[in-house]
């Protein structure tokens, strides 16, 4: 029998290693077999060995909530960009994917977390529908959910948006909350006695606290805290202060959402750490919440340190401050995502039944005082506008007033039609079939003609984004769900730089898709257009577009 | 309905709250209803509401492990006096009396979680018996501890003792280890590639830890550290300084083993927490160490911080440096030991086999160079000493050398004698029904004739303590499986302490049953004896008392 230490497959020496424990730096080797380390310290040879020279070696590091979909990319994609910046695992909420397809999104997910080298860990969507009032593929009901507690890969459940459903005792959230021991929150705002109540429902993290205030009152009370820094949430300059050396192991980093272009410009948590550090964090502290304390959080006892016992996820620094992965090791091989194999994984069945709809359809008839959805710079909140216009001057682009419409993904005879105003288009149109969080099919543009041609691209392609002008089109298909792409993320962020061109060259405000996506969303005040048409949030029901109709 | 913030049964206004998530105080109302903290802050209205007019407020204490059995108290009388000194919940290894009952010892500390109003959670023994030379009731293996698994009240894997089977995969252990998520280890001075070895085998917290940088390694290595103070071993001064705002979260208390007189005198968590602070520990870590670090090792969700959703176990301090515990509150309401009724708890079966040995059974025949255990003041190690002495000369007082006879309390014709040294007796003896980890009957005396009436005295009442001068006879029954007493705990103090001054009067060293209840405990070095006669711990073997026969 082979002694101990000698029974490594390789050992990693000279590191300068981060320990989460005690917030150190320690110069020793470690020791890995069968993608575990079985050790720390001088003792231990084996049949292959490493010299790190003195680099900084840090655990792998956790995303502690992300949605996949949101990059746009595959699964696999996604695990091939993120891991080239030190991720090695993240928590993952299919929340899109499981509206577009219900079950079989999840299932999609789970053969992601099954097939990939980054492990997707899953939190079950506990809100779809988002709202009574979206539409969705299958209502995930504690029924639908129960069969995956348990199941490998199946962490727990996930962001309990539906914060008035808790705190009014409704039982289809209700049934939910017991299923599992790990349950993500999700409270924006909320304060006092109801984020009491919404805490003591069982709800044990929050991703959306915004202010500095907020975030402390969230961790005095009990809350695990994931500071968010995605495409258009960025929490972590306000929420950093939060993260001392006795908060720290109830602290994580998260992006929430990311488009591949951020991705590939910026990374992934690397820029958490790098932008901590950045903004006063102490980087030991900013390492611990990238991987020990995320681990702990969701019981992960097998990783989050480079120590006994857990698997040999870690990453090679060059630059310690400023978080510059070298090379990311994931069970004790260095990934090179350059030479992986394709993974196979087909979504079982993605209803799409989206229809072009006729010119008659997407008319506005009539004149008087119209609600104009005000999209707002930087906020995904609109403002309702009431203007005068007719029907027949729709759109006015000297008022930048424009057309939207809306086509179910899910009953081919609902058209919505309402006016927006904001993006600056001057010609051609866009559309998409991301449009939170039903995923309709949602375009704006500057002419009926302009609106269905796009539409007809995306429902030509069962999702896509598109972009018009009077002289081009621009095409990037989303082949998996309508909400993420099969291309390489190089060619996915190159077609995103084409997009934009596009929308630049039409006179848009800058990432038009972004705003386009949320124009739907009824949860967010103030007004928004469905497959129903105008929706206004603060009487919380349909509207027409003329006030005196 | 009723608004949230009137439905608490008791509001408590005006605390300077201890906050174990952010380590500040801060001054704030709570509100508990049905046990539960609902809330904390300025909006709670509650049928009762009582002022605490700035006093400091904690978290209830929790010893993260302790055999109760230790205490010589009943979980009953155990509760009555560790909650006046703030404990709320403590996580009890019933290895000593699973060891002489098996599963009955479990079920019986099973039911005084089910009874008692201190929240007594379990861990499995998970080496009964300690050694395959010990005697025990029942062998403990997987099969028969796998049923306790996923009961209400038991945690885990109590302290793996058995260092050597876990790293040579002794099947026996190995069944043992994936029963469970928690598991506490026992790692005495390991370090290194062993250390490795043993925590990557699914160990995680440690206890026994003496030496600084022991700590140091272990909190690196990713072992929980629970710091001890109890009788025998007082490791706090040493470790405290590992204990950082970084490390707080995986740093606790425990006593492991507290007799009822220093329960009494000295206190229980509140003691930890004192001379920790006395030691140089910032009270907030200290604080923390007893309440959210215990219950996050223990994944106890429920409890740890006064925040909305935990059970409201707290305390009032008159002093905050000194930790003077003023009152405890368990569930919302405050504990008032001395009116608590007393709780029906019967063990099912418990062997008591011992049988009183005749003079004969007992005699020392030969002479020459005999092995004499020497006990070492201040220690439970012991040292081989090789004397002239003939049998008819023993015992000899002046050279201090006494009989020592252990009587099995499983099979009544198992019967030890060996030679000891260091105990100090001048006439009378001593005997007990304590003596680890099989807790045979074990007595030492300066004539056969004390030493069998010593004997008698505990055999008559099943287990006893007893200690015999030539005057008088001062005797506590064990009840309780031999172990522990049924009075309370005032009564359990005033006869300890009877007992010691008998034992004072005939010339012994202090705490000789201390000395007396390891004598017996062959995993020790380095000589001892046993039902079987004189054990050399070295070898691994029992030898004859005189090295030439």
């Amino acid at each position: 029998m082979v002694a101990y230490e000698e029974s490594a497959d390789i050992v990693f020496q000279n590191g300068i290693v981060f320990n989460p424990f005690t917030c150190d730096w320690i110069r020793e080797d470690f020791a890995v077999r069968d993608g575990i380390i079985i050790g720390t310290g001088a003792a231990y040879q084996g049949r292959k060995e490493v010299d790190l020279r003195s680099s900084y070696v840090v655990p792998g590091f956790i995303d502690a909530h992300v949605h996949i979909e949101s990059s746009l990319l595959s699964p696999y994609e996604y695990a091939r960009l993120v891991m080239q910046h030190g991720t090695t695992t993240v928590i993952a909420d299919p929340h899109e994917i499981a509206n577009v397809c219900g079950t079989a999104g999840i299932d999609y997910m789970v053969r992601a977390h099954q097939t990939l080298p980054l492990d997707i860990l899953i939190m079950l969507p506990s809100c779809v529908p988002a709202t009574p009032l979206d539409e969705c593929a299958t209502h995930l009901t504690a029924d639908v959910l129960s069969p995956y507690i348990g199941q490998d890969g199946i962490l727990g459940l996930g962001e309990m948006m539906n914060v008035p459903g808790v705190l009014a005792d409704d039982p289809i959230v209700w049934e939910k909350i017991p299923l599992t021991l790990i349950r993500d929150g999700h409270a924006p705002y909320l304060t006092g006695s109801m984020l009491d109540e919404y805490i003591a429902s069982g709800l044990q993290s929050d991703h959306e606290t915004c202010v500095l205030e907020e975030g402390r009152e969230k961790l005095q009370k009990g809350m695990y805290l994931y500071m968010r820094e995605g495409i258009t949430e960025r929490n972590l300059q306000t929420l950093i202060p939060l993260a001392t050396p006795c908060t720290s192991s109830r602290c994580c980093f998260c992006t929430d959402d990311r488009h591949a272009d951020m991705l590939v410009t910026s990374g992934h948590i690397d820029d958490c750490i790098r932008k901590a550090i950045e903004y006063g964090c102490e980087p030991e502290i900013a390492y611990k919440m990238a991987s020990l304390s995320a681990a702990e959080r969701f019981r992960l006892d097998d990783r989050g340190a480079i120590s006994p016992g857990r698997v040999a996820d870690f990453c090679i620094l060059s630059d310690l401050n400023n978080c510059t992965v070298k090379a990311t090791f994931k069970k004790g091989t260095k990934i090179s995502p350059n030479q992986w194999n394709p993974v196979q994984n087909e979504i079982s069945q993605c209803p799409f039944h989206a229809r072009i709809p006729s010119v008659q359809e997407i008319l506005i008839r009539g004149r008087g005082t119209a609600r104009v959805i005000r999209i707002q710079e930087g906020q995904i909140g609109t403002t309702a506008e009431y203007t005068q216009i007719s029907g027949e001057d729709i759109p006015d682009i000297k008022r930048d007033i424009l057309k939207a419409v809306v086509v179910s993904r899910y009953h081919p005879e609902r058209i919505g039609v309402g006016l927006v105003r904001g993006f600056g288009l001057t010609n051609g149109a866009i559309a998409s079939s991301i449009s939170h969080d039903s995923h309709n099919i949602i375009a704006i543009g500057t002419s009926d003609d302009e609106i269905l041609r796009a539409l007809s691209t995306v429902i030509k392609h069962k999702g896509a984004m598109v972009a018009r002008s009077d002289t081009k089109e621009c095409c990037l298909p989303l082949s998996i769900a309508g909400l993420m792409s099969e291309l390489p993320y190089e060619n996915v962020h190159a077609e995103l730089t084409n997009l934009h061109r596009i929308t630049d060259a039409c006179g848009a405000i800058a990432d038009p898709f972004m705003y386009l996506s949320f124009l739907a969303l009824t949860v967010i005040p103030e007004i928004r257009v469905t497959t129903k048409g105008v929706f206004d949030v603060n009487m919380f029901s349909h509207v027409p577009i003329f006030t005196d109709t």
